[in-house]
C-alpha cells in the first residue's frame, strides 16, 4: 500500500492526552500498512501564547523573528507526537520545515511553498519509520531562513508533502466530521457531503466555508491530490475532495442518470464581509478607476462591485463594493486621501452585511438556478443587496440579521438537507 | 574593536522584562563598538516545563525526539530577545546552533562539538546585526539531526563559538558577581577573584565550584579563549579566567615579586558525594581490578579510592571510593553481583560525606601547603576520611555536616577573606 500523509491540527493535539488518542490514530493507519507522513499543527494555544510574549517585548516584531518563534510551537508538538508514538512501540522521527525539504520565498509571515524535497522523510519511511513533519513552516531558498506559510499553511504543509511524496491521499483531521451542505449550526439538517470537486470546494472556501483553506485545495488541484477532510474524534468517512469526474454521484439518479441534488453542492456563508459606498462619484472615465487602484495600491482584495446608473439630472454615481471587515480602517483611510482628485460627496461604511453563496457545478447545465434562488430569497424576505456569480456560484450580499434566513431558504430551495438532523459542531480550523 | 560573545542563562531571560533588561546590555556593548554575538538559554522554566510535558506521552522518550522538544526552548529565548533588541533599533538576527554552524557528535543529549562553522553568524556580523545563537544546542555531522550538549552546554556553545569567532572575550553572564575565593553562603568574607588559570578554573569547577562548567572551562583553555564572568544585574567587572602567565598579581607582594595569597585561589566544597566501603575483600592481586572495572562497566565515574592496610590475621582489606550520589544505587547493584565472585562481606554505602577542596598553582613551589591545610582542619574539629591530591589541588573527604566548618577553616587558614563582607548570593548557573 501506499503513502498516507494526514494532518493534525492544534485542537487534535491540543494536550498529552489528545496526543496520546492521535498517536493510537497514527499507529493503526500503520498497522494497516500504509508509510505514514504526519503534518502537526501548534498544541492548543501555544501559537497565541507565543504572540502574547513577542507582545511583551516588541509592538512590532521583526518578520523573520516572529517566524523564528513561532516555529517553536510545532517543534513542541511533533516532538512530543513523535514520543507518544515511540511509547506504543513504533518509531517515529520529527522533522522541522526545513528539514522536510519545504522551501519557500522569503515572506515572512506569508511565505508561499515553492518546492517540497523530502528526501528525509522518504529515507524515513524507507526505513520504516513514521514521519512527523511540523506544519505552517519551511526555509527560504535566497535567505536560509526559517518562514511561517500564514492562514492554511499547516493544510497547505500536507498537500504539497503528498504532492511531493506522490502519496495516495492526504487526510485532513479536524473536530468535525467533514464538509457540509451548510453550516450545521445554521441548518440543523444540513448534509454531510461525501465528494466534492475541487472547484466546488474552492468556492465553498473563498465564500466563508472554513474547513479547508483555499491554498491548501488550490494546492491539491494542481496537483490533483484527493484531500479526506474527516473527524479526528471518530472513524467515519469524512468527506473527499477530488477531481469532478471522481465525484461519484450517491443520491438518487433521475432517467437521463443525472443528479437532482448534484446541481447545487453546498450553501456557504460568510459574516466577515464589509461594505463600502462612494456617493456621488462624478459619472466621467476614469474616477471608478481611480477608487480601485487607491484599493489595490493598499494591497486590499476587494470582491463585489456595483456602479449604480447615473442620474441624468446630476451627472452623479455611487459606487458599491465588498471587502474583508478587517480591512475597512484601511480601505476608509485610502479613499479619504481621494476626496479633492475624484470630488465624491462622500464614503458610506456599513459593516453589518454578510454573503450568502450556492456553489454546484451543476449549475453549468442547469437554467433556472438563480431564479430559484432569488426567489427562495424572497419568499424569506431576504433583501439582496448585491450579486455577484461565477460559473459555478451566485453570492448575494444581503443583511447580516438576515444571513441565517438566507442559508435556511437557499438550503430548503435545492433539497439539500436530510431528513435525520446530524449531531455535529461545524467549527473553524486553526491554521 | 573585535567581537564579544555574551552568554546569558537561564535566570537572565527569565520573563519578558529581563530579557528587554539583557537587551539594553547587548545594545550598550554593540554601541560601544563591538561586534556583538550573544548565546542565550531556555527562559526560565521552560525546559523542566517541556520534559515535564514530554513525561506525560513517555516514561522514556526517545534522545532524538527529547532533543528536537528541548531546542524549542531556546528557539523561544533567542527570537523575544532579538525581537527586544530590534525595539531598540538595532538589528538582531537570531539562529540556532544548526544555523550558527555548531556541529556535534550523534550522541542525544550529551553531544559533544566536533566542530563551529558560523559561516552565517559571521555574514549577519559584517551586516551590522548583532548575532543571537541558541546554546546548548548543535547539528549531528553524520544524522543532521538536532542534538543536544548537556550541562554546561549553553557555556560551552558560548566558548566555542568565541573560539571560532576569534572573539576578544567570552563573556559568561550569571546571577552572581564573578568566582569567589569560597561559596559566600558559606564564608561571608569570600573575596571575589580578579583573575584565575584555566588549571585553577578547572580544578575548582572538577571539585563542586558550580559557576562554569568544567567542560566549557577544558574548551576555553585548549583555545586559549579568556571568559569572563560576570552578573548581569550590574556593571562590575567580574572573574577572568585566562592563561596562567596572564594571572596579573593583583595584592601585595613579597620581595621576590610572588604573591603569597596566589598560592591558593580559592577553596571548593561539593555536597554531592557519596562514599562505598566493600569490607573483607580478600587481599588478592585482581580483586580491586574486578570492583573497579565493575563500576567502570555499569559508566560510573569514580573519584577517591582508598585500600585499607589489611590485617595480617584475616587477609582481608577495605576498600573505599566515593562517587556522586546519583550513580549510588546503580554502583551498588553492580557490586552486589559481585559478591560471589569477588566473596567480600558486605557493602557499605553513606550519602553523609562531602568533599572540600584547596587550590591554586602556587602550591607547587610552596611546601607546607598540606601540613596548614590538615592542621586547620584538625583545629575546627574536622575529621579527614579520605584524601586526593593534584599538583594544584588537595581534597578531603569529610562528614556531610563538616562542609562548613572545613571551608571555613580552609579559607581562613590561607588568609583568602576580605575585610568587607560582599553582598552576593552564590548559586548556580542552569544549562
Amino acid at each position: 500500500m501506499g503513502i498516507v500523509v494526514q494532518k493534525y491540527g492544534g485542537s487534535s493535539v491540543a494536550d498529552a492526552t489528545s496526543i496520546k488518542r492521535v498517536a493510537q490514530r497514527i499507529v493503526a493507519t500503520k498497522k494497516a500498512g500504509h508509510d505514514v507522513v504526519v503534518v502537526v499543527s501548534a498544541m492548543g494555544d501555544t501559537t497565541d501564547n507565543l504572540i502574547d510574549l513577542a507582545n511583551e517585548v516588541s509592538p512590532l516584531p521583526p518578520g523573520r523573528e516572529l517566524d523564528m518563534l513561532l516555529t517553536a510551537g510545532e517543534r513542541i508538538s511533533m516532538a512530543v507526537l513523535a514520543m507518544a508514538i515511540g511509547n506504543l512501540g513504533m518509531e517515529a522521527r520529527s522533522f522541522t520545515g526545513s528539514q522536510a525539504g519545504v522551501i519557500t520565498d522569503s515572506e515572512h509571515g506569508r511565505a508561499k511553498i515553492i518546492d517540497v524535497t523530502p528526501g528525509r522523510i522518504q529515507a524515513a519511511l524507507q526505513e520504516g519509520a513514521i514521519a512527523i513533519v511540523a506544519g505552517f513552516q519551511g526555509v527560504s531558498q535566497t535567505t536560509k531562513d526559517i518562514t511561517t506559510l500564514g492562514r492554511g499553511g499547516s493544510d497547505t504543509t500536507a498537500v504539497a508533502l503528498a504532492a511531493a511524496l506522490d502519496a495516495d491521499v492526504c487526510e485532513i483531521y479536524t473536530d468535525v466530521d467533514g464538509i457540509f451542505t451548510a453550516d450545521p449550526r445554521i441548518v440543523p439538517n444540513a448534509r454531510q457531503i461525501p465528494r466534492i470537486s475541487y472547484e466546488e470546494m474552492l468556492e465553498m472556501a473563498a465564500n466563508g466555508a472554513k474547513i479547508l483553506h483555499l491554498r491548501c485545495v488550490e494546492y491539491a488541484r494542481r496537483n490533483d491530490m484527493p484531500i479526506h477532510v474527516r473527524s479526528s474524534f471518530s472513524d467515519k468517512i469524512g468527506t473527499w475532495v477530488v477531481k469532478a469526474e471522481d465525484v461519484i454521484p450517491t443520491g438518487s439518479t433521475n432517467e437521463e442518470g443525472t443528479m437532482e441534488q448534484a446541481i447545487i453542492s453546498g450553501v456557504a456563508h460568510d459574516r466577515s464581509e464589509s461594505k463600502i459606498t462612494v456617493v456621488g462619484v462624478p459619472d466621467k472615465v476614469g474616477f471608478a478607476a481611480a477608487i480601485l487602484q487607491a484599493l489595490a495600491d493598499a494591497q486590499i482584495n476587494i470582491d463585489m462591485v456595483v456602479q449604480n446608473v447615473s442620474a441624468a439630472a446630476t451627472a452623479l454615481t455611487d459606487i458599491s463594493f465588498t471587502l474583508p471587515r478587517a480591512d475597512g480602517q484601511t480601505a476608509m483611510t485610502a479613499l479619504a486621501r481621494l476626496k479633492d482628485e475624484v470630488g465624491y460627496e462622500r464614503l458610506q461604511y456599513d459593516d453589518s452585511v454578510g454573503k450568502v453563496s450556492i456553489v454546484g457545478a451543476g449549475m453549468r447545465s442547469s437554467p433556472g438556478i438563480t431564479a430559484r434562488f432569488f426567489q427562495a430569497l424572497a419568499d424569506a424576505g431576504v433583501n439582496i443587496e448585491m450579486i455577484s456569480t461565477s460559473e459555478i456560484r451566485i453570492s448575494v450580499i444581503v443583511m447580516e440579521n438576515q444571513i441565517d434566513a438566507a442559508v435556511h431558504a437557499a438550503h430548503a430551495a435545492f433539497d439539500l438537507g436530510t431528513d435525520e438532523v446530524e449531531a455535529v459542531v461545524y467549527g473553524g480550523t486553526g491554521r
